[in-house]
C-alpha cells in the first residue's frame, strides 16, 4: 500500500463528507480552491459560509511533501530530509449558539520514504455543553475504535484530554473526543488497519455531527456574548498550540486553508467572569477536568 | 543603579500614562489588578473599556523573577539559572475605525544577577493608513531617537519593520515605528542612557496616541468589517510571534495580563480580498513591503 493510495483514499473522504454535509445544510454549498505548493505538493479546499446550519467551515484535502527545510526542522522537530503528508482536516462552526463546533483531522506521514505514522482525531467544542449528546458523541467514538481493538478508545482519549487542555486557561477547548499521533500500528493493526480506522473516522463525522444539530436550548442575551468568548478561546488554542496550524504555518502551506479553522467572529473580554448557577458556569464545570463521558 | 530602582521607574511611567491617558478619553477610568506569580514577583495591570475614544486597552506593568524553568528555557531559549524581568505593555484599541491600535513595551531583563539588557519598541496598526499621521508618528520617534544615538532611529526602525512583520500574510502588521531587543548599549549609550530612552519613550506614548485620534475619515459599511479583520491579523501576530506574549505564556505569567492586547472583537472571513482602489486597498498597499516614513 504506497502513499498514493492513501492520498487518494483521503481526497475521496473529503468528497463524501461535502456532499453529506451539503445535504444536511440544505442552503449554502462548497466553494472549491485548488492550490499549488512551490516546493512539491497542493491541495484542495472547500469551504462553506452562510448555511442554514452552518456559518462558517471548511473541509481542506492536502498532499504536500519535498525537503525538510530548515525552518520545519527546528520549529517542527523533524528529523529527515524529505517528508511526505496527507490529510484531510474539517472545522465546522455552527449558526446556532446551541451547536457546537467540530473538529476532525486524519493525516498520513512519511520520513525519508521509510519511516511513517498516521494521525487524527475529533473533538467536540460546544458552546454550552448537553450532557446526553456529549455521551452520545463519545460512545460512538467508543464503539468505532472497540471494533479495530478495545485498548484504542481509551488510549486515544485520553490523547485527546492532554492534547486538547489549555494550559494558560487551566481548561480544556471543550469535551475532547479522540486524538492520536505518530501512530504506525500495533499487535493489533496494520498499515492497512489504521487506514481503514482513519476512513471509519471520515465516514462517522457527518453522523456525529448531526447528532448535536438536533437539541435546541433557550436563549437569552449572555448567550451570544458567551458564543463569542468561546471562539475566542478557540483561536487561542489553534493560534498557540495546535500542530496541525503550526505545521501549516512552518512547512509554507496555504494560509487561508491553514487558518479556515478560525471563527466568523470572536471577542475578548478582560478577566471575564461567569456567574455562579449559570448555563455557563454548568459549561465551565465541565472544563476543568477530563470526564468518562461513556461511563458519567 | 540596580534592578529596583528601574522596576520602580517603570511603574512610575505606567502610572503616568494612566493619569494621561484618562484625562484624554475623559468618560471611561482605569480598573487596578495587582496580582503575584507564584515562583516569585507579580504586577498590577491597569484596563479600560467603553471609553469615549479607548474601546478597549490596557497599561501593564511586571516585576517578575525566580529559577529559569525547563519550559522556559526550552520555550523561550533562555540561558541561564535565575532570571528578573520588569517592564510596561500597553495596546490600546481605539472605537473609531479611523483610528490605529497602539502599542509600546519597554522592558528589562537580567539573567543570574550578571547579563542584563533593554528591550521595547512603540508601533501603530492603522485600520486605514493616513500618510501625514503616519509621517508625524515615525518623525518624533526618529527626533526622540536622534536625541541619543543618530544611528538609533534607522537601527530600531528597521527592528520594527523586522518584528512585525506577519509571514504567513507577507505583510507588516501596520506601520511599524521602533523596536529593539538585547540592547546592553553601546559607545554612545551607558546602561543609564538606555533607562532614561526608555522613559522617555513612556513619556512620549500619549502624545504619539494622541496625534493620532484628531482626524477622522467618511465611512462606510466596508469600514466596520475592514476594522474586524485587521484586529484579527493583530490576534494572529500576537498569538503566533509576539515575543512579549510567548514569555508571558511560558513563564508562568497571569493569563489575562498577557492577553489584554487581544482586540474586544475580530472576524475571519475565507479568503477575503479587498477591491481595487478603495480606501482598504490603498492601507494594504502600505503593508506590502517597508516604507521609510521619514522621507516619503
Amino acid at each position: 500500500m504506497d502513499k498514493s493510495h492513501i492520498s487518494k483514499s483521503f481526497k475521496e473522504t473529503q468528497a463524501h463528507i461535502c456532499n453529506v454535509l451539503e445535504n444536511m445544510d440544505g442552503l449554502s454549498s462548497f466553494r472549491t480552491d485548488s492550490w499549488g505548493r512551490e516546493e512539491g505538493g497542493g491541495g484542495q479546499t472547500n469551504t462553506i459560509k452562510d448555511g442554514r446550519i452552518i456559518e462558517k467551515g471548511g473541509v481542506a484535502f492536502s498532499e504536500v511533501f519535498g525537503p525538510v527545510s530548515e525552518q520545519m526542522s527546528r520549529q517542527l522537530k523533524l528529523e529527515g530530509k524529505s517528508f511526505f503528508a496527507t490529510g484531510v482536516s474539517i472545522v465546522l462552526h455552527s449558526k446556532a449558539i446551541h451547536h457546537p463546533i467540530i473538529h476532525m483531522n486524519i493525516r498520513y506521514f512519511e520520513m525519508d520514504d521509510q519511516h511513517y505514522w498516521f494521525g487524527g482525531g475529533i473533538d467536540l467544542t460546544p458552546i454550552y455543553v448537553n450532557k446526553e449528546l456529549a455521551v452520545k458523541f463519545h460512545k460512538k467514538l467508543k464503539s468505532l475504535c472497540d471494533r479495530y481493538d478495545k485498548s484504542m478508545y481509551p488510549k486515544f482519549k485520553k490523547g485527546a484530554d492532554d492534547y486538547f487542555y489549555v494550559p494558560h486557561r487551566k481548561e480544556s477547548r471543550g469535551i475532547g473526543g479522540v486524538f492520536f499521533d505518530h501512530f504506525s500500528g500495533n499487535d493489533m493493526l496494520n498499515k492497512e488497519q489504521i487506514l481503514s480506522f482513519c476512513l471509519d473516522l471520515g465516514k462517522l463525522f457527518p453522523e456525529l455531527y448531526e447528532d448535536q444539530i438536533l437539541n435546541a436550548i433557550e436563549l437569552n442575551e449572555m448567550n451570544r456574548q458567551w458564543q463569542l468568548l468561546r471562539r475566542s478561546r478557540y483561536v487561542e488554542f489553534n493560534l498557540l498550540h495546535d500542530r496541525g496550524t503550526k505545521f501549516g504555518i512552518y512547512s509554507g502551506g496555504r494560509t487561508e486553508s491553514i487558518l479556515l479553522s478560525m471563527p466568523p467572529d470572536a471577542s475578548w473580554v478582560y478577566d471575564f467572569q461567569v456567574e455562579e448557577d449559570t448555563l455557563e458556569s454548568q459549561t465551565q464545570q465541565y472544563l476543568y477536568r477530563p470526564v468518562d463521558w461513556v461511563r458519567i
